[in-house]
């Protein structure tokens, strides 16, 4: 069975609502990053990046948003989550995603995790990163909103594995001090999004306080 | 035709090289970053990010080096650029790529494009940015080195579209501050790469004073 590992408020979200449009069997394991759970020795061994989210599969361990979002789409077909038959637009997939994750979430990341990129304690660099989140987030949004966003769903009439990513990032925009407001493709996208059955179930499980390991079965 | 839309040393080679290993014809199109080719009207509308590498086909534009790299290998199979026909291992070759994207360029851009994240006369923190990239980009190869190159190419012993990915960022490590003999299996990666004739193609392509737009037919 697929386990997959995730921390509340984290990009995990997007392969996690993935794995329940797939319909698949899986097992959600919550790593608690306020104890720094990803820096523990056996999560090392598991991911040896420090991040989430992570896949264990029957073949190995994936990392990275777009790959397991592919490798969720084309190992369940029926789910249609992605144009698995046609090169280009399954690379039009691959080029939305490898945006959220090589500009958008990078342009997010610098409210909170500045320390990747100048010393932390460099007081004045990482609250200079961080007065520039809500400028280069909202120019990230903007071109989704005017060139990317074709609606109702990402690709257009067809949802994708595109869908729960620029959901899961979108949902940050306002504490990056961006008002959804300014982009209501976006906006209506979450709206959307909010509604789908297998989100519901994903934010439920993330949220749920029944234990720290909720499985699906 | 395909055409790529390129500048000199810029990530935009790892697609160059791909599309030679793939054998594909192409037509290679030069933008001259310092003269700012790359934000005048008519690129803005091939490429609405401002950036390279941008791939013109038949059905459309496709950008983000990670999709450009997935579409050569599904486009021209029997190249066997990637393992097309294993969800598994094909999304091992995204997770590379997407790591690639997201964190090492990004390690890579805070030397010289910091101004995207924190305001362009704010020095004090370009040069907090520029400090940390020796420390950053180390900690990306190393990780490569001990945990994903798996030798003697990415992947082991077949070839794929991670191997000129890597030989691109690879090769920025020096001017990074970052001595590539740290790191042997990394080294030896370049070497390796360095011998192969689409390598050779693309690299004497893109420093050939021969014109603007050199074509391979």
């Amino acid at each position: 069975m697929l386990k997959l590992f995730y921390a509340v408020g984290t990009c995990a979200l997007a392969s996690h609502i993935a794995l329940e449009e797939a319909g698949a069997r899986y097992e959600a394991v919550r790593l608690d990053f306020r104890a720094n759970d990803q820096r523990n020795a056996d999560y090392l061994a598991i991911n040896p990046k420090g991040r989430v989210p992570a896949l264990v599969t029957g073949r190995g361990i994936l990392t990275e948003t777009p790959a397991i979002l592919a490798f969720v789409a084309q190992s369940f077909p029926q789910a249609r989550l992605a144009p698995l038959d046609d090169p280009f637009a399954f690379a039009q997939v691959q080029a939305f995603n490898s945006y959220l994750c090589s500009t958008v979430h990078v342009a997010h990341a610098h409210r909170v995790r500045g320390y990747r990129w100048v010393d932390a304690d460099d007081a004045a660099a990482i609250a200079a990163m961080r007065r520039k989140v809500p400028q280069s987030v909202a120019e990230c949004f903007d071109l989704i909103e005017r060139e990317m966003l074709a609606g109702p769903w990402v690709m257009g009439k067809d949802y994708t594995v595109c869908d729960p990513y620029l959901f899961t990032l979108a949902q940050w925009m306002e504490a990056d001090g961006v008002d959804p407001a300014r982009f209501p493709r976006v906006n209506g996208h979450l709206g959307r999004m909010s509604e789908r059955p297998a989100v519901k179930r994903a934010l439920e499980q993330e949220v749920s306080p029944a234990g720290d390991s909720p499985a699906r079965s």
